[in-house]
């Protein structure tokens, strides 16, 4: 048989294979300003794409942040969403992955920012009202002097060692809808200046109190280590050695 | 603007926010005669697919299992690939999800299922060698009276109440790439029978010595049950209300 022949071949026994259906695929949730791949197992993100520029991001008294509540995502499977009462009384914040204040075009951009699709459980005070919220300032004041940002973030769940000298990977899972708590979480940046230079940042921050005054140069890492642990390829659309910088420093 | 351009307007918006590639979907490896849907995070799949006839899994003189080798998938990206290192000395089977003794017409078939991608950590003695093992040969049983016989197959991670109260998911990884250890693994079958009726079975055995007297209708579960634990929908081209029976009992 020929190349093509046994190409139809091969193509025809999968479709046998998988007559009755694929039991799951990345499911990917394309909102108006962001883009969510939706981890139906953890219900949460597996990651969270954002594009800003400095209009995206500018105060606009026509979206009013008070008016967006916190809603289970109609577009999640009932099986697979996370909903308010996961979260209550949990002790965990419902901590947006692509941050409201990103999104301020639209009344409806800032709302979409609110379905429990781009929340994780993040610990407030010290973490997300803290120093995870000043890691998304720092990035959204990057617009100052790069007119396009993309932002890459998500959840991690790292190993640790335990007493038995054994890596064991743990996290808490919580309500009804058992919505994974994990360990850690990453932003991977590419800001672009003026003249189209690219240069990459990448953060890992854990899901913990931290103090107010640790610099966040020191929660920077190799984007590698971060695909590693992630499973995921960050930026594959541009070749690394082509980025100006990444965490500050010259490629 | 109309719905259309609404549209329009929205899907280029995307394609501004995913200008630089996106970082993960999920990969499908399609093979001659099984698909696996890798999780690139956790270095095992997400689930395993099959489907068997009387035909496929007769035993055959030309196919011979032991010149078949554990093999690092070359399919997968180095960052995500399991290698043999990782499971030597773990004291962990490298368990098919997609069993040998299905894959029979060609050598190849057989061959393939050897890829480290088709692998999990398994408990070798009194599962992967003993009961799990049961149960693979029955579903392949199931071909002398079923013409068709669909197999998905998987790992799965279950949340456990801890001292504290909480819930927590909690697994071993293996070796240099991490790879996980489930903490049980599920099998949902769908035979046909010859006059066309469609028949479900789900099956949920954890990852640990069972004895070998146990029946394996002990393991039955609904298949919702895995469903929501492993954020999968199963045979979803099939109204389940159109099925002739599930575990043995008429729908
Ligand atoms: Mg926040
Ligand atoms: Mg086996």
């Amino acid at each position: 048989t020929s190349q093509p022949a046994l190409e139809y071949r091969k193509l025809s026994r999968i479709s046998e294979i998988m007559k009755y259906g694929y039991p799951g695929m990345d499911q990917i949730l394309s909102y108006s300003d962001f883009v969510v791949s939706y981890d139906r197992r953890n219900r949460v993100p597996h990651w969270v794409f954002e594009h800003i520029t400095p209009e995206s991001v500018r105060s606009n008294n026509n979206v009013d942040r008070s008016k967006c509540n916190f809603t289970p995502d109609p577009n999640v499977h009932p099986f697979f969403r996370a909903d308010n009462s996961d979260y209550k009384r949990s002790g965990f914040d419902r901590g947006h992955m692509a941050a409201a204040g990103n999104h301020r075009i639209e009344q409806k951009h800032c709302d979409e920012t609110f379905y429990l699709s781009n929340m994780a459980p993040q610990v407030g005070e010290g973490f997300n009202r803290d120093s995870w919220n000043r890691l998304e300032r720092y990035v959204r004041k990057l617009t100052k002097d790069h007119p396009n940002v993309y932002i890459c973030t998500g959840p991690l769940y790292l190993p640790r060692k335990e007493d038995d000298g054994k890596m064991y990977i743990k996290y808490q899972v919580l309500g009804a809808n058992t919505v994974a708590v994990p360990t850690h979480f990453f932003k991977v940046i590419v800001a672009e200046t003026p003249d189209k230079q690219l240069k990459m940042e990448a953060y890992v921050m854990p899901n913990q109190k931290i103090a107010d005054e640790t610099p966040l140069q020191v929660f920077q890492v190799r984007p590698e280590v971060i695909e590693r642990a992630a499973g995921l390829l960050f930026f594959t659309n541009i070749q690394r050695t082509k980025l100006a910088s990444i965490n500050g420093k010259k490629v």
